[in-house]
């Protein structure tokens, strides 16, 4: 046997050695890792269950008189930081996952979405805040490039292709959020179920206009006034989008700051918060909830009266007056929370009894 | 003090000490873990590199006339095993990532898709097979219906909606069969590209087919001919994806069987291995093919002679051709290379030279 073949089958069998010892530690590194994970994630969950009950019984301590108000508050403090830690911490990647959405199971299948570490997941809540932004802006611009088209080269008759291309870019962009909401929500963000939902309806809609035949000419400006009101909506939206995303932005990273949120939140179109903005932002919401549902009822009338008489039509009304009830129920809801709040914090500044609701919706 | 304050005042001291702890063993944790699967994936990396030099020494020992031909075979096989330890064993989740497609990045963002444990990759693959299982059924029951009510309840004339609804399921099946493939392969499987294309272009196609008007009376049977061949080739479609499913499915599990496969292996409308069935779905591909080519093809002619002119028509008909086209150089290039594969086996069996490639493309 040649000294060079000896040595590649020294070699090789090295390598095969090696390989070998790999797996092992591979193997073992996993079991390993597997069991401690196990073992934090039990106590955290007993944790969990003592901070709960803990501020139960401060609450009736307190009620009893035996802890008095002061004092009383300092303890929820104190757990509430516990929690927070718990929540928004290192341990939070090993408490137990969320169950997915049927919807990321029906596009995704089985998948783990959720990132093990804390700043994978802070770069996915930064990205998702970084594509709203830059989605924001096409929202403004495509409408508008529609309509001024419309105006000064089109000469008031809308075709077919930009309007549809628009529509499906809408159908996209739907799906992709509620994805990505979705796969945020698995990552402990607290977005409001709601504008989850809004997306799946807007999809919807995408999907439906999209099969929504442009009628051209003759009488364009009377067929096409629905798309137009559309277009328009969709212009408002996205300014408010726009006034959104900064609102929402400041506000995550001042709740960040006063350590009162975990970073994971997500509040599109929510509105409790910095005050300042927030009174720009309202009426400009509310007008455009308002727009939405007056754009829907139009559809609705349109067909009802036999201009256009697709079914298409009456979905999509139908979907925009939903979206905007529910937009308007889940803003005051929000709004209203925010409000209770801050009543509750007065009440108890002034050393008043804590319990009732109070109704005062103003703060 | 109380007693009971007293008590409470502990209680929750306790409880803020056991959450810093529990944040400290998890920080611990996660620190510890990162820094034992980097030293994992290093080693990894070298020992990869480490043997595609040696298989290639053992190649030029061969050339030499240092090793004879029968224990390189024997050490290649050692090497293989090695190999296939790394890959596909435990080792392999903590191999480098694979880089995210375009296509998920935009529909989910930056989020990582791997599964750490093999166990749960394994179930990602198989709800895949499952998935494609159930789809078939449908893509096969869903045109039938179509076409059989045509034929006896529509009297010869599809209505619209239906056809929509199709064609927005075909929307969504072909974007979630293209997020779960690009996933399957973060995961480790080796589909070839081209499957995932294909999909893109079903998207698009589609898409586009949802924007096309299907137009009504009059002269249904001469304006619906597109639609009517969609729907005869989508029904030959159901039934070739139904026989490779099975085939694919004994192959895989064959290949598992032998050591030769890692699992996570997708090979859709790929026709490399169990012969017996192959000579079966192999007419089946090509007639598929020819059929697609043929329906793209009508589809521009109609556009050009005038009877439909939409935009879409010649969109269709320009994807269904390079569809075709595609699927065919695809399925003919597996083909040339498992008999290229059978070739080699053959000859270094014969003990003549492995150099060149046989063009023989018949095994």
């Amino acid at each position: 046997m040649a000294d060079s073949e000896r040595k590649i089958i020294e070699e090789v069998s090295g390598v095969s050695e090696l390989a070998k010892e790999l797996q092992d530690s591979a193997s073992t590194l996993i079991s390993k890792t597997t069991h401690e994970e196990q073992s934090i994630r039990q106590r955290a969950i007993a944790l969990g269950s003592n901070i709960r009950t803990l501020h139960s019984s401060i609450a009736s301590a307190v009620q009893n008189g035996v802890i008095d108000r002061k004092n009383a508050e300092k303890l929820d403090e104190e757990l509430y930081r516990a929690k927070c830690l718990l929540n928004d911490g290192d341990v939070a990647s090993f408490l137990p996952i969320k169950q997915h959405g049927g919807f990321l199971r029906m596009f995704l299948g089985p998948i783990c979405v959720r990132a093990n570490k804390k700043d994978v997941q802070l770069k996915v809540k930064e990205e998702y805040n970084s594509y709203r932004d830059r989605t924001a802006f096409m929202f403004l611009l495509f409408p508008s490039a529609l309509l001024l088209l419309r105006a000064y080269v089109w000469s008031g008759c809308l075709p077919t292709l930009p309007v549809q291309l628009y529509q499906a870019w809408l159908l996209f962009l739907y799906t992709s959020l509620a994805l990505r909401e979705n796969i945020l929500r698995v990552n402990g963000s607290d977005i409001r179920a709601w504008w989850i939902y809004h997306h799946y309806c807007a999809m919807v809609m995408a999907l439906v206009s999209l099969t929504w035949e442009i009628k051209g000419q003759p009488d364009c400006s009377q067929k096409q006034r629905g798309v137009q009101l559309f277009l328009q909506w969709a212009i408002m939206q996205g300014v408010a989008m726009l006034l959104q995303n900064r609102y929402q932005r400041q506000r995550l990273y001042t709740r960040i700051a006063l350590g009162k949120a975990k970073r994971m939140d997500v509040v599109w179109g929510e509105t409790a918060g910095v005050d300042g903005q927030l009174w720009l932002l309202c009426p400009i919401l509310f007008i455009l909830q308002g727009f939405e549902a007056y754009v829907g009822l139009l559809l609705l009338k349109t067909a009802m009266v036999g201009v256009v008489s697709e079914w298409q039509v009456i979905v999509c009304g139908i979907l925009l007056v939903l979206m905007a009830v529910g937009n308007f129920a889940n803003t005051v809801q929000t709004l209203m929370a925010k409000s209770r709040f801050k009543a509750k914090m007065k009440k108890s500044k002034s050393k008043q009894e804590l319990e009732g609701s109070p109704k005062d919706s103003r703060s």
